[in-house]
């Protein structure tokens, strides 16, 4: 795996024509120089990228409340069960001020979602601008399990590649900049974490029968993810698929992305829309 | 002020008949003596907060996941300008699971809000089971602002009272849990505060000249506050009115209302709903 590039963002990239199978999910080897090397050198980082993602987030939501509909983010979170979405909005989101994220996680579509397009319910819930929206589980399921479990007929399914990119061409358009992600797990270590699940009871609530009906299906699901990812992949809407089998690398990983596009969004403070002068002293009259 | 009680939940209860004038905003006589004597002592509080509502949070969300709509909290934060509603948020309830909260900052009302019930946008927001729903003002912004300005009749008003009462006692049927607090400061740290955003461009969104204007009609705002919390407070639904001259006093007892409250709420972890050995048969088969 010494094909990866020095620097981790680039490493986290889909290439063109990626293949699940040759991607880590774990190996030391790949890990790129740039990076922390240990969980102890990655604390240390997290603590600085808390201190640049606050800052940069307040200048993206200050960006909105000054000059109306300025600049959003838009992480969008996929991985099979396990994979650690949860524990990613929980630890790198957590870093974020929660007046500044809006969080969805979508479920199976209820009735009223299901009688509409499948980007019906995903447009409802798009960061307004100024805000970092996150997605765990997105429209992406409706090319991953709609297609391994036939909930939608090929056909549908293959014209919905098309329907992605479009749809993410324009929420740039609108100023919502997407980060799409892949937490990229093994099959082996799925096991040892739903094994986790069902072994401590205050963890029974995340386990779910239909886990391991998925996990029968892993496969499938590979390679659905694989189709979705070559297909959807594009210079202006790139996947990154981050190595997801230890927690802190990964968790590392979406808080370097989320700090990358931060840094390239985010808009300069705004300029006062009041006269600064005037207001001193129409305050210093009211002290 | 010795007549404060030494516990420090029972020192943020609005008596019957409290009289706003008469609450510290700041003064150290009637801070208790079970609370952090200092700013170092209430950083390590903070620490220990982090962690027990990190639990109970989790636990929260747990029961509504695993069955149906349990219970939910939902913290209703007032205050005039610059009081540290934003900041409160910030770093009270950025120590929580982004997933678990539903954040909500309430605005002067768009022209559909106007043409509905005062309570009906106030519904629309109201956190689902399982979540810690966070209100940055509330419906009581149409018994403060709404009587201070006359942008309601005083009959209007009058009316609203009773049915903020009706209405909270309705979401504790429900299983919604208020914690009302008023972030209480005094007319000389608004100005001091006041003042700093004006002297730095990086705050100056944060500034409106709308805020002089209710410095102004300082005196109107603290006597509806008055009015607004002794006709609205019950047993059921208390008001905390919490010194907020020293933000790491507020921010402190903020987090040790969410904490007595989730302590309070917080179901059990909830027992699965499945067969755990046959799932435990299953998985191994598919190990």
């Amino acid at each position: 795996m010494s094909a990866y590039p020095a620097n981790l963002l680039e490493a986290l990239r889909a290439e063109p024509g990626v293949k699940l199978s040759e991607r880590a999910t774990k190996d030391a080897d790949w890990w790129p120089g740039d990076a922390p090397q240990d969980k102890k050198a990655a604390e240390k980082r997290m603590e600085q990228l808390a201190e640049l993602l606050s800052d940069l987030q307040e200048r993206l939501f200050a960006a909105s409340v000054a000059g109306g509909q300025g600049p959003a983010v838009l992480l969008i979170l996929q991985g099979m069960d396990t994979s650690g979405k949860g524990g990613t909005v929980r630890h790198v989101l957590g870093m974020l001020d929660p007046q500044g994220v809006k969080h969805h996680a979508f479920k199976a579509p209820t009735e009223e979602e299901a009688a509409h397009d499948f980007l019906w319910r995903i447009t409802r819930q798009l960061p307004a601008g100024g805000l970092v929206g996150v997605f765990d589980r997105s429209h992406y399921e409706d090319v991953l399990v709609a297609k391994v479990k036939g909930f939608a007929t090929p056909d549908a399914v293959e014209s919905r590649y098309g329907k992605i990119v479009d749809f993410e061409k324009q929420l740039i358009e609108q100023g919502i900049h997407p980060i799409k992600v892949m937490l990229h797990i093994s099959r082996e270590e799925q096991f040892e974490r739903l094994s986790a699940r069902l072994e401590r009871a205050d963890k029974h609530w995340k386990y779910s029968p239909g886990d391991v009906d998925d996990r029968l299906l892993w496969d499938d699901f590979q390679s659905a993810y694989e189709v979705a990812i070559n297909r959807t992949d594009n210079q202006g809407a790139p996947w990154h698929i981050v190595p997801a089998d230890q927690k802190w690398k990964a968790r590392l990983c979406v808080a370097e992305l989320l700090l990358a596009t931060l840094e390239r969004v985010a808009p300069d403070w705004p300029v006062a829309t009041f006269d600064v002068e005037q207001e001193k002293a129409r305050l210093a009259a009211a002290k």
